[in-house]
C-alpha cells in the first residue's frame, strides 16, 4: 500500500481547530515554538536533528486530492473548507538551530511563525520528526563519548521501531560521528559506508567453520570480517588464522574479526594476542551484542582490546529513553503573548532567542533565553532563520556539516553534561525582559480569568 | 526524497552472504524461525502483530533497478550476481502464528522456508516489522487491562519512532481494542475513528474561553469536547457549561470534557459532579497526558470518574521495553539441524510447532514446543501455513479479525501472565522428540568442533 501523504501524517485535532480558524476568518499571525520541556534523567545535552527532513516537509506540504477526498467522507467539513485546504501551501518563517546543535531544556529548537491555520497543521509531523532524530542522535551521541577515540559503527536496523527510524538511527550516528552503519537504505540515501560481512546462520550453514570463512575470503579478499562465536571463539580465531594466512598468501589483508557474545574483555585480549602472534596486527577486534554507552564505558574501563564497536538495538530504539519531551506551543498570536496557566510545565512566551557565551576555557559559560528581538545580551545567538514564505533561505543541510558542527559544539560541553551516570544539562538563564514580559502576560491572564469567573 | 524500496531495508551482510551462497551454488533449503529469546520483564504475554505487512513484504520483494545500480556502485559485486538479484523473488512458505494471538519466549512467531538465500535477505525486515508491531501491540494491551471497561484511544503519533511507528501504534493499538485514534494516516488506511478536537494553543489564540468553546460548538455540535484545563480547570467547566446548554438549546448535546493536567483523580471527580449538576451526565470525561498502564491502574484505582483515557506517547513508544528480544535464526539448512554453540541464548533446532493446551477453567495449562511434524502432543497447533511458493495461501488478515482473536486469547490467559507488575510469563514445555535433536544436534556439534580443533 502507498505510504499516506506527509500532511495527513497528523493529530485530527489540526483539522478540526483549523476548520474553526477559517470559518471564523482567524487568518492572524502565529508563532509556535518547539522545545524540550526537560531532558530524560540520563540525558545531559540533547543533539539537535531531523531539521532537514522538517523543512522538506514544510517546503511540499500539501493535501493530495485523495486526502481531500478521505476528509469529505468524514462528513465534518464544509466544501469550501475541503477547498480551501486543497491549496493550501505552508508559507510560513522558521527560525532555528542548525542540525548537529547541542542544546538544552526551554531553548526553542525551531519556532515557526505563519497564519495559524498552516502553524498549527504542521505541529504533529514537527514534533514526530524532531523527536524521532534527536532522541537517537543524543543516544549514539553518548556512545562516541563512551568510546573515546575507537570508532562505532550502526547495527540497529532489525530492531529499530519501524524502517522510517531506521533511517533517522543511521542518519542520526552518521552525524555524532559513527563511521558506517549496516542499514543498506540509509547507506544508499545519505551516502554512507555500508558495513557488515556474515551472521551466525553463514557459518552454520556451511558446517565447516573454516569452509565458512575461506568461501567469504574467496569472493571478499579485502572486506572479510569473521565472525568467530558461532561454535567456540577460541577456535573460530584459530579457524581465521588458516584462512587469513591463504589471504596473505594471495596479496590480501583479513579486516578483522567479530566476536558477538561471551566474555568480551577476556576473549578480545585474546583474540588481540592471536591475530598480532600471527602476524595480523593490522586485523581489527570488533565487538557486537546488546551495546550500549554504559557496556562500552564497561569494556573500555576494563581493558577489553576492542578496535570498532558494532552498535545495535539499545542505541537505535534509544531504549532507556524512547523519546524526548518535546513540546510545539503557542507562543504569540497576532502578536500578542500567549499562555497556558495548567499546572505543571510552563511555556515562555513570544519569538525568542538562545544567547550562548563560552568562557575563557572554551566551554559553555551560559547560555541565555531572551526575546528574539533583545539586543543587549552577549553571546552567540542560537536560532537563525531557515525559511521565509515557506522557502528554504540556504541550501538542503548535509549530515556531514551537521556532523562537523556536532564536533565542535561537542567540545564545548562542561564536564557536567558530558556524564554517562547522572549528568547535569546546563540550566538555561533567563533575560529579565522575558521574566517581565512572562510574568505580566500571567497576571493578565489570571486577571482576565478572575473577571470571567 | 522517495522512500527506499522495501528490499534495500536491509543489513548489509544479508547481500554479503547471499553473493557467497551464490557464488558457491548454495540453493538448498533453509528454515529460520522468528521468535522472542525472552520477554521484558515487564511483561508477561505477548501480543502477535505485523504479519500481515511482513507477508505484503514478502510477496511483493524484489530489488529495483535502482537498487541494483546502487549495489553496482559498492564495486562488490559481480554482474552475474546483480542480475541474479535483480530478478529475484521469494517464492518460500510461511507459517505463522496469526495477528493477535498471545505467545510466549522461545515460542516461534514464524518460520520461513526457502532457499537459503531468499530466507536470509528477508530477516531484516521481518524482524524490523515484526518487533515494531509486536511491541506496541504488547505495550498497548497492558493499557486495556488495566482501563476494565473504560475505553483507551491512542493520542501518541507526535511523539512515536517516526511516521511509519506512527502507522503502527495506532494500529497496534486498535487490535488490542483501542476505540479510535488521532492519527489521521492511520484512520485512513485502516479505516480506524479518528478522534480529537482542540488544544490549549486553541483557546489560546481565541483568549476568551467561552469564545473558543462556543466556535467549536458552532461548528461542530454533535462532536465538541471541550478542553478545559487551559487556564483553569473549574473555570472551563463552568464555561463548558454555559456553551452545552446553548447547545441543547440547538438541540444537540455536549460530547465531553478533557482534562490534561492537574490532580485528575479530584478534577475528574468534581467534572463529573458539574456535568451531572448541569444535566449533562451524557457527557463524558476524557483524560490524558503522560497515560500508560500505570497511570491508567492508579486513577481506576483511586476512583477517578473517567470515561475515556487518551494515550499517548509512553505507549506508542513502548517506553518501558522499547523493543523486543526477537531473533531470526537459522534452525534446519538442507533437513540438517543447525544450532550455534555460542555462550548465552539458545536456540531451537528444526521447524517446529507449538501445541497449546486449555485447563477446564479455560486457561492456558500448557503450551508445547516440538517439531512440527509430531503428532501425539495434545492441544490446538498455533502455527498454520500462511504462504506458499511466495503467495499468500487466504486473503489478507484484517485488523479487526486480528481485533476478535486477541479478545479470545486474552481471556485464556493465566492471571500470573495478566499482572501489571512483576507478571509470569507462562514458560513453553518442550517436547522429548525436540529435547532429543537438540542434544543431539548439540553432542554432534561438538564432536565436529574437538575433531577440527
Amino acid at each position: 500500500m502507498a505510504d499516506p501523504s506527509p500532511a495527513l501524517h497528523t493529530d485530527f485535532y489540526e483539522i478540526t481547530m483549523a476548520a474553526v480558524y477559517h470559518a471564523r476568518g482567524m487568518e492572524g499571525t502565529a508563532t509556535f515554538s518547539l522545545f524540550a520541556h526537560e531532558l530524560p534523567p540520563t540525558r545531559g545535552f540533547l543533539v539537535v536533528a531531523g531539521l532537514e527532513e522538517a523543512l522538506d516537509y514544510l517546503e511540499s506540504f500539501s493535501f493530495t486530492p485523495e486526502d481531500i477526498a478521505y476528509l469529505r467522507s468524514l462528513e465534518r467539513f464544509s466544501d469550501e473548507f475541503l477547498e480551501y485546504l486543497a491549496s493550501l501551501r505552508f508559507s510560513g518563517e522558521v527560525w532555528a538551530v542548525p542540525e548537529g546543535s547541542v542544546l538544552f531544556a526551554e531553548e526553542p529548537i525551531l519556532e515557526v511563525t505563519a497564519p495559524i491555520i498552516e502553524a498549527q497543521l504542521v505541529e504533529t509531523f514537527l514534533i514526530n520528526t524532531v523527536n524521532l532524530h534527536s532522541t537517537l542522535a543524543s543516544k549514539a551521541a553518548r556512545c562516541v563519548l563512551a568510546a573515546g577515540d575507537k570508532p562505532c559503527v550502526d547495527f540497529s536496523l532489525r530492531r529499530c521501531q519501524g524502517r522510517h527510524a531506521g533511517l533517522a538511527a543511521a542518519r542520526a550516528a552518521a552525524l555524532v560521528g559513527f563511521m558506517g552503519t549496516s542499514n543498506l537504505a540509509a547507506a544508499k540515501r545519505y551516502r554512507f559506508t555500508p558495513v557488515g560481512t556474515m551472521a551466525h546462520s553463514f557459518v552454520e550453514a556451511f558446517g565447516d567453520e573454516t569452509e565458512a570463512f575461506r568461501a567469504f575470503a574467496e569472493m571478499f579478499p579485502d572486506h572479510t570480517v569473521t565472525l568467530v562465536d558461532t561454535y567456540d571463539s577460541l577456535g573460530g580465531l584459530a579457524r581465521t588464522v588458516e584462512v587469513a594466512r591463504e589471504l596473505m598468501a594471495r596479496g590480501h589483508q583479513l579486516v578483522g574479526i567479530r566476536l558477538d557474545s561471551g566474555e568480551l574483555v577476556e576473549m578480545s585480549r585474546k583474540a588481540r594476542q592471536v591475530l598480532d602472534q600471527a602476524g595480523l596486527s593490522q586485523a581489527l577486534v570488533v565487538v557486537s551484542g546488546s551495546l550500549d554507552e554504559y557496556r562500552i564505558a564497561e569494556l573500555v574501563e576494563a581493558g577489553a582490546a576492542v578496535d570498532l564497536f558494532a552498535v545495535g538495538t539499545k542505541v537505535g530504539s534509544s531504549a532507556d529513553a524512547p523519546y524526548l519531551d518535546l513540546a510545539y506551543k503557542l507562543v504569540s498570536y497576532q502578536d500578542r503573548a500567549t499562555l497556558k496557566l495548567s499546572h505543571g510545565k510552563q511555556t515562555w512566551v513570544m519569538p525568542k532567542q538562545v544567547w550562548r557565551r563560552l568562557g575563557d576555557d572554551g566551554r559553555i559559560a551560559e547560555d541565555v533565553l531572551g526575546l528574539r528581538g533583545e539586543t543587549e545580551i552577549a553571546g552567540r545567538p542560537l536560532l537563525q532563520p531557515v525559511m521565509r514564505r515557506g522557502r528554504r533561505l540556504g541550501p538542503r543541510g548535509d549530515w556531514r556539516q551537521a556532523r562537523d558542527r556536532f564536533q565542535q559544539e561537542l567540545a564545548t560541553l562542561p564536564e557536567p553534561c558530558l556524564r554517562l551516570r547522572q549528568p547535569q544539562p546546563l540550566a538555561v538563564e533567563v533575560s529579565p525582559a522575558l521574566r517581565q514580559l512572562q510574568d505580566q502576560t500571567k497576571r493578565e491572564a489570571l486577571a482576565r480569568q478572575a473577571a470571567v469567573a
